[in-house]
């Protein structure tokens, strides 16, 4: 194409898209707001901006420098917040550790990132010891903690975070460079083989928040993410996935920032209550563990809106959040994409809707957020009908998913098959545009030449009054190719006063109504004591299948 | 900087930012959202989706290629909006061109711009026709018409617009190609010297819509910029720096647009009304014409938001706009800045404010957008500091700041001084972040030792009842330097009734008060019938001194 370029003079600056850009607004706009770290720490966004410069000169003291990796294991903090900031804008590397991986995942991708330092929680030091001999690269540590000295530990320390910080200048002259550096990596646990690096730029990073933040435009009245009155805090562990990048996003609007640090269900409505929080996202299995927390009864969560991510948002589990008048809805991404790709928000004329057609589309996936081209395609990577009915994998582009996976070729090809990148979700986009997922592609269960939803099975089963939580896998089968197995577990006070004949009973009456076909309704219903989760709080479906029938 | 550039895998998407991406979301989304011109068409986003590509087929048969310039020239339309679109999809630059200029400044800015091709409306024909044989790259014209035939003419018309787009087939594969491709130019015509081209890349375009539609997220309470409920209306010409480009942001959100044609008070009053617009923008002379127009009275706009730019809003055209309801507020911006800056939106407190101390707000130029960098520095280049009253030049830093006058490399350098672009507007910082441009760097007056802001000496004289409009400027003076004169015109029910001492005692008073140094006291306010603008309707100070003095 013989597109004509844009001259620049010599002297133009030529903008590039960089995470220190990111502050110039709410440094002049909303330079008194506050940021809060539990009951331990309250300090405003000027503050903020002198410890970003004071972190970087700490850094740069032990010895940190451009393309470094920079790995950090804390709870959700300020301290986390000041590292989302501080590590990218010198031009290193942010490497979000997974503390909640096994000490041998977590040597692997400390080598695999090749982190340079690491800054620890003082809680996860015993673990970090755990691995400290395989990994090779690591020079120094920083400790992390809330009061009190560094605790005991064989941790080559090279100081206290907070103190190491307060001893540096705050003069700090963030340089420009390259807008597809590298700013961010973390790991990504597949049901198969080692954890797979993902990694974002400053560009696709600025360009993932700027377009959340333009998302916000697209509601439909009672708010869809932030505005200047919100308070922010979020209940996703910012390890993962950025905590799906809204610490960028409220950053850059300028609103009240609240942390959690560890998640307890007490702390978190303390907050919740004493800070005004109304905006937060986590998965389905956090919003659970709150709803049924005895803390939960006290408090009114009536001006709290939480988007709900990682795993698909049950009806159920809507509901009852909705019964205590939480604005919830779902939303979608993957680690490989940054993550942020819909949002179930209501469009305008579905608020006049009754409640129960608005948890409906409270459950979707979403409509994409701008400048996402999202598409379902079949097999042969043609695109299926937005019927509400025909299923496809779910292929996106965008401005802000991974370019491959670290290190990875053969992975990251397969990921970028054909120029779109394969989420592995299977779902049906409907009239109105609202993309639904049903299943990952391995978890769809292929019976009797139809494709059957696992998670629809599992949305049926959770509808009755004593499930808690439900898990349904495909079990091979010599007739039909595979048949659906389901667990759940039961609410306690209908413990022990539910079989396994009175759910499949339940499921059959959907059937009968032409809710799903009759392919569909397990062929066992086993009820459990817990159901299977990996390090993220997701269900492990391949810990499922290995448990009912032994095999992976 | 040894930074770490991400690496990307040979099937990786590398999503370009350009302008045909804007449509994902919409066409998902919204597709059946309408869009309005006047009362001749109505059409919804699949039906713009389907005619960019119309046109693009169209005007590829008249040969148009990647890296050609298609010139418009019409008044606001659906048919504007849809080469807003197809024309830099294509690869090629669109050139909105400016029909209020001289047919000598017509010819110097299409030879300039090197036209190929011009959209030309039946109404501009005859202009045109007075500069065709000037214009000598141009090879083809496309006669615009609202209805009825092509008008006699002496251009060579390849064929009406709307019978040229509905014979064409609507697929068009418009392809990927850089995303610092130039998709549009336009000239903007300074005081001095030949008019100066600015042009604007596809990545700059994308940038300022999501940064724009971002800014919303930074509103108050009662809503700046859209949201999905809202219907955009520009009254400012499309070919006035894109219409401040939200003809792409509200493309981008989705929602209703409705396109006025040639400005007439009661088809903008009619428009307002009967497709319920709730968002628009404009200079204040605009707001002026309509707010003094009697088809004003009968009309609610007590849900109308009107950002004014282009000159600055001032508290009497404000309050007036007050009276009727509207939500009213300033922008900031240049030709050389795509052109938006800075929102004058109110901080959430602010709302609680009554509503004198809100039209203070409400008048300054604001608070920047996001990623925008600006500030004030002295004519050494040093910063200025936020107090409210130290006055510099506003310089800026952004994404979408044109990086240079298009084959003027002398001009484009004196623009980008420094690496920040120069705005040559003076102004100051107060303590919440607002900027308040005051003058132009060469519209301030020097008088005594002192710099005399002439924008607040035309504050304080449209604050008296019977002034309708008041326009300053300085006058060479041997003793002081300068010395301010005033010209002003009087509202209707005043006419005659007003003497040029009572003005100058009305002002007296507030040098009195201590309002304003006694050294703004205008030597002269002349009563004039009218007061001269430039083509695109701002106060022309170069006529007035010229009027005033005799001299240029």
């Amino acid at each position: 194409m013989a597109t004509k370029l844009i001259d620049r003079t010599p002297s133009a600056y030529e903008y590039p898209l960089l995470i220190k850009h990111i502050l110039h607004t709410p440094l002049r706009c909303s330079p008194g707001q506050q940021i809060v770290y539990r009951d331990i720490k309250r300090y405003d966004y000027m503050t903020l901006y002198k410890r970003i410069g004071q972190l970087a000169n700490a850094l740069r003291d032990l010895g940190v420098k451009a393309g470094d990796t920079v790995g950090v294991m804390d709870y959700d903090s300020h301290r986390y917040l000041e590292c989302f900031f501080a590590v990218p804008m010198m031009g290193a590397v942010l490497h979000t550790v997974n503390w909640r991986l096994s000490p041998e995942q977590l040597a692997y991708t400390v080598n695999h990132a090749e982190d340079d330092v690491i800054l620890v929680h003082a809680d996860f030091a015993p673990l970090v010891e755990r691995f400290r001999g395989a990994a090779k690269t690591v020079k120094k540590f920083v400790v992390l903690t809330d009061s009190g000295p560094v605790p005991e530990t064989s941790l080559e320390v090279s100081g206290e975070y907070e103190a190491l910080v307060e001893k540096s200048s705050s003069e700090y002259d963030f340089p420009d460079f390259d807008e597809n550096s590298t700013a961010t990596v973390f790991y990504t646990t597949g049901t198969t083989g080692a954890p797979k690096g993902v990694y974002f730029s400053h560009r696709q990073l600025v360009l993932h928040t700027l377009a959340l933040a333009a998302s916000r435009s697209l509601e439909s009245g009672h708010g869809v993410l932030m505005y200047s009155k919100d308070v922010y805090m979020p209940l996703t562990p910012m390890f993962h996935v950025h905590a799906w990048g809204i610490p960028y996003v409220a950053t850059m609007l300028g609103v009240k920032q609240v942390y959690p640090g560890r998640y307890i269900p007490e702390v978190i409505f303390g907050l919740v209550e004493k800070e005004g929080v109304t905006f937060s996202h986590c998965v389905p299995t956090i919003l659970h563990m709150l709803l049924t927390s005895p803390a939960s009864t006290a408090v009114d969560l009536s001006r709290w809106k939480v988007i709900i991510g990682g795993s698909a948002l049950s009806k159920g589990l809507c509901t009852a959040a909705r019964q205590k008048g939480i604005d919830v809805f779902a939303g979608y991404g993957l680690s490989e994409t940054c993550p942020v790709l819909t949002i179930a928000y209501l469009k305008s004329d579905m608020t006049a809707w009754d409640e129960q057609e608005q948890v409906e589309i409270r459950c979707r996936t979403g409509l994409p957020v701008p400048l996402v081209d999202l598409k379902i395609v079949d097999a042969q990577g043609r695109d299926v009908a937005h019927d509400g009915a025909s299923v496809g994998e779910v292929v996106v582009r965008c401005p802000w998913l991974t370019q491959g996976y670290l290190k990875e070729s053969e992975r990251a090809e397969a990921l970028w098959e054909g120029g779109w990148l394969h989420t592995a979700d299977v779902g049906w986009i409907d009239g109105n545009g609202y993309l639904q997922v049903t299943d990952r592609i391995k978890d769809v269960i292929k019976t009797g030449g139809e494709w059957i939803s696992s998670l629809q099975i599992e949305d049926i089963l959770t509808r009755h009054e004593a499930v808690s939580e439900a898990a349904v896998i495909g079990v091979p089968d010599e007739i039909w190719g595979e048949r659906p197995y389901a667990l759940v577990t039961i609410k306690e006070k209908f413990a022990g006063k539910v079989s396994e004949q009175e759910l499949r009973t339940f499921f059959k009456g959907f059937v009968d109504r032409g809710v799903i076909s009759k392919w569909a309704a397990p062929d066992r219903v086993i009820v459990a004591d817990s159901i299977p989760k990996t390090s993220v709080g997701k269900v492990d479906k391949k810990e499922i299948r290995k448990a009912v029938t032994g095999k992976q």
